[in-house]
């Protein structure tokens, strides 16, 4: 296969101290932390959708960046895109991708030939995995959002045809992720919200949303697929809003449509801070549920109110996520996504990997941090300490059951004041720590 | 009883030419608006926190505003501003009332003298409604957040100890709102979230908050209460990430805990903007979750990151609210309490009635412009059109489970494009006739 | 010319009960209010930047609307939209239009050969107007956002030929304006802003983009235009941080630079409120500063961070517009311009009708309002009372700068407490009067 | 004097390796960074308001913290504040304060007694300074904000004679920054804005307030005052609107009354970022118009939408800060006053320290940091290359006056396509440097 990024080597791992801007200063692939290689630990993945096929186009100007790839035909572009990814996840020893469908192969008139021709592409990536055993698919999902059949949604969509087809989407997509075996299925729902409650039924469109994942499970159960489906929440953006809110609102519908034992998350920083929280956070609530899934690792800015989907260069952000990560247990099925699109004035192809160096050496900044966190204990052993009356005493009994409101009463009563049973929450103290050892690694 | 507003006469209505302040200009309390006079369908209601307590302290100032009533001792001043607030209600034709626990008495430091002192107060305000029983409890609270015990939250307070008192203060208001009859109880989680991750169990603390919750629910239903339970979502502040942050999160932990049989919404405007949601929206979710309770009738400033609590005067959001409280069959238990407050600047006692005409005015406004919208019944029949698919063919087989995944791809593909099954989803055209129906009542 | 809308008839002015959407129900052009007609005072214009080439494609989705006019030659479909954007205005009963240069003809390759196409078109307009000289241009401008060579900015990019190009494009923008008979120019920094202060030198750019506007001004003199300049102020997107900020920003750049003799403002709606103010507050200013303008009349979502440029249907915001140009003296050089675009949902050529008539019927009725709230003097009578103390006594001598530090303690201290001297901000009672006005036409 | 803090030590530079909490791990107040001691560069300054007196009072309840300091009579407390402040500073090596007058000395009724009472605080403190001359003022201020006398504002009140009282007061705070040795005076305007345009006369109360400025500086230079005044923007809160939004809108309004020369500005970091800028945008912005002074260092929750007032503990904002000071010459006149409180729930005294050894250590990372940057060279040098085309050719042309609109229309078309004059604006690499040198000090 010709190489298309000539002047573009291999990206080494030089340490902090180079001053080469095509190197790894943080990302030493085979560096072992917390008893696995960086490579296992962060699991990066590349995705076909920004990096393939971003070419810097936003409301206010065309794209700045050629990303045909040299090739005017669909098929050819497919197949070139192919290569091109392989080439720069081999430069960037990165091991896992993920696609949107039609970023692999676009739509091509009628859906019979669109779906065929996705397959020829599915086929021809499954060759060169079978050829490179080291890469393999984080997850494929379906782009249910950009034609304009989709313009009032995909499962909430209300026209009945609408549904259907984009079931029939989703379920070849479904097919492309088995056959690449890739252990995850996302649903994003990009165009499943609204504009206006004047124009909308949003229980009819909740419900059909839910029977649509409700297929979609079986019909890929069926199939003999063991690995997760992910709900990637967003609030808003592009629809006024977007049903899946955050990790609590698509809690709340999972247990309404009993959908809870097949759905994870797969939580993106960007849509977090959208969401008024922080990555931290939408990655807590993940956990504390047994939902934690995978990631979509970038950054918004926080002053601005849309999805900028920055590549993630705050230490704190990927420091505090790689907590969450490694707290979880590390990653099973899932991985670290870059959903990140290099800003539009970054329009170079040397940009591709400077961006994907930023991000990953951040992460990996990020992975040394918290693993140092939990080996320094000081942030873990204060909040079990501030949390001590529960495993004791009326603490105990109340999670026990063995409490009532009369008996609580009596407790209290007798008690007397309360409020020296406190300690200090310590914020800045703890913030403070976390700068000691995050610039102490 | 002494009359304490002696400028004040009893506010009447004199319609919309008159251009007295002190008179409703829509607010006709026996006006007939779909079948129930407006004093029925809109269920007033007096809260004793911002109208008998708030004086105007902000953060940056002092209050502007007496409010001791001329009470020094707390329990003389307890009394009179039960005196004083059924003056109000009566001058203004609210009926009813709501409260937090410590707004009618305050605190003497034990637990066992606050309580009997606070019982004191319960029987003097039974004693005012059996002499006149057009006045009834909309629902009471426990004020669990003012004190420094509860610096770090109740029932998700770190220290057993402090949500044993919790439980114990809890259990009083509880037995408040049942000996005066009332029919709702509301929980609004004022520390019920964290500061910062750093030291926070968030899993603990969510399983001892559905523990207070339980517990709570068995010993109101004990004593016979046959009311509803409120949760009152709001995302932030105080605390920089609140529990409840909004109907669609509340749903997911009721449902985790199995509380969503007990527990309804009590749905603030102002909150719903802070979690960037309209106030319709949480209503809508509460209503198409069979969770509409109760209303706290404020707005904040969309410009504003706080709180605000102002005394409602959005046309546009009193009828959409409207709309949606008719569309739910009206209040059963619940009622429109005011949660808001004048402005700091507006200081005056006349501007306490001022502001109560304002927020009163504006909801019979969209009372009666809600029930325009539906006698008009453009808008509702534009979204049954819509959804029309959904009612025969592929729409009913999908929702009758007769679909699954290989046949609607088998549908799809013989169907072929399926945009022109769509129509337009004219927002501009439906915010017109909003504006056409809402300026000609 | 062909009738292009064929099944779109003249919009016609039928009243608050007609049930037509294709009619007004208050835009009545002939009707007087406060001694102009409606055309006059509003003086509404057709934009052809969303109007003739919005497509409804945004960063998640392709177009839905096809805005190819049936011609797919760059030339003929120049002058296609000139026919059409003139059967619009006439249905519609516009008066006014407004461009930026390259949506009326696009980019051919070369600079010379993209001037001489543009002068084409510019000329067939004219024509167009001298057949029906009650079409007139409101403004004309450049779009210097687009194309990848002004992705780091025009004015104020880092590279000095992109600079000389900006301004060879501006300067024939000015002349298509000047030949049209336009009385406005307006700048609007799409790019004139920065993505990090990383790679920024932000006082050069400034500095240049003052050197641009100084230039232009100087050689649109010298061909004799007499109009106005304005600048468009908005705060962010799609740069993070637009110079342009708002108006108060643009009158700090005015005044360092000694361009405020030049400029006014055209103060568009949603850049208001993505700022933080409220379209009110940033009219205000202008006004109050002598450098009111133009309005681009649209509306974003309160709830939303970036610009939705929605058509105006809030009624409040109207009136309240409408006020300030009223007490501005009305428009002079300026107008109402629709920067609005129908949302991506409301893809049919009859909802081009449908939101202009919603926009235009939202301002008469604003229009009407205000002048209402003039004649009823209730809200500019309390104001001058509020501050009727600056008028005599010490107001009046601090005022002709009679008092000192000194003699200002004397009086205060002899005075002693003056908490007395103000009154009631009375916010709420205002509120509910503008609701009394507004709701009772 | 009594010791206060008996078991608070001096806290002395431990480095980063220390697990003491009570002791520095970045700031050594005697290293050398870049020609100056650490000591020198940062200036830190305590501040009177929410050290000495900020008890944890939130909206939703009463204070966690007694900062009565043991005594109750007012005269008294003021001067165990003094005692108090001085320990603090002496432990922590802090060389500067500042204060509100309020703060020093609260009202006394009437003026005349309120102003001879903070005299005798004043010249208190004096004493203090006297006997260790390492103790300087940073700047004085007074509190016209929290009284209800200042409800609708002082300098922009409506009422002449708070204007007067506001005059008087700030006059004797003038005379208490005189007489203390300060070299600032601040100005802001906690009430100087609106809450709603229905009831303000904008344009006067600006006039009111330059006219305030100027019969401050007036007074002060004619008593021989030579340091700064400094205005503090922030945008909102507590009014809707707080006329002093950020420093470009303050630019324009000195520029506007002719207050330029003798203004600069304090900049807050909170008060940036509810502005939504960033802090180091506020510091540029001063920083290129020449009015950079002095700094409140905190650091706001950009998920949350009021002044949170953090003790900052974000090292990037730090960096960032410390490198505009740096590029601007370092602190003259101004310095890095912390106006932070500790969170409600850090409560302790302990707490004190820990909170500005947070912020005091995060500060000394910051200023290492951008120390590092400047050697490095890196970022400034992409930065001159990225505007080298200004510096000769059509760029220096341009910038020396020589080219107008015709000679540069000439020059762009003879010149072609300009796309390729651009580099890459390389955010993504920027900012993977910019770690790359925070985390390897």
């Amino acid at each position: 296969m010709a190489e298309y990024f000539k002047d573009i080597p291999k990206i080494k791992y030089e340490g902090v101290n180079s001053t080469n801007p095509l190197s790894f200063k943080y990302y030493n692939p085979d560096e072992v932390v917390m008893g696995k290689t960086m490579r296992e630990q962060l699991k990066f993945a590349l995705s076909w959708w920004h990096t393939m096929g971003g070419d810097g186009t936003d409301m206010f100007g065309c794209g700045t960046t050629d990303k045909t790839w040299g090739e005017a035909a669909p098929e050819a572009r497919a197949k070139k895109k192919v290569d091109v990814a392989f080439e720069i996840m081999d430069k960037l020893s990165i091991d896992y991708f993920c696609f949107h469908d039609r970023d692999l192969s676009p739509e091509y008139g009628d859906l019979g030939t669109t779906n065929a021709k996705l397959a020829e592409v599915v086929d021809y990536i499954a060759e060169k995995m079978a050829a490179d055993p080291t890469k393999k698919l984080l997850w494929g999902t379906a782009k249910c959002f950009d034609h304009p059949r989709y313009m009032h949604g995909a499962g909430t969509s209300p026209s009945a045809d609408v549904f259907a087809y984009a079931a029939a989407q989703i379920k070849n997509a479904v097919d492309a992720t088995i056959k690449l075996g890739g252990k995850g299925y996302v649903f994003w729902g990009g165009r499943e919200g609204y504009e206006t409650l004047l124009n909308t039924n949003m229980g009819l469109e909740l419900d059909n949303m839910a029977r649509l994942m409700k297929l979609t499970v079986d019909y890929a159960r069926s199939k003999g697929y063991t690995g997760d489906f992910y709900i990637e929440p967003k609030p808003k953006e592009p629809t006024k809003h977007q049903y899946d809110f955050d990790t609590a609102t698509v809690l709340g519908f999972l247990r309404k449509y009993g959908l809870d034992k097949d759905f994870k998350m797969n939580i993106e920083a960007n849509h977090a801070t959208l969401a008024q929280h922080t990555f931290q956070h939408e990655l807590r609530v993940a956990r504390d549920n047994g939902v934690f899934g995978s990631i979509d690792a970038n950054q918004g800015d926080p002053l601005l109110g849309w999805d900028t989907d920055q590549f993630p260069t705050n230490a704190y952000d990927a420091t505090l996520c790689m907590y969450e990560v490694l707290k979880a247990g590390g990653f099973t099925n899932g991985g670290l996504n870059f959903d990140a699109k290099a800003r539009r004035g970054s329009y170079t192809m040397e940009d591709i990997f400077l961006s994907y160096i930023a991000g990953m050496d951040t992460f990996a900044l990020g992975l040394k941090a918290a693993a140092k966190i939990i080996e320094d204990g000081r942030l873990d052993k204060f909040v079990d300490d501030r949390y001590a009356s529960w495993t004791t005493g009326i603490g105990a009994d109340i999670i026990a059951g063995k409490a009532d409101m009369e008996s609580l009463e009596k407790y209290a009563v007798e008690k007397g004041e309360v409020t020296d049973s406190l300690s200090s929450g310590r914020q800045e103290y703890l913030e403070s720590v976390l700068n000691q050892i995050m610039f102490n690694l």
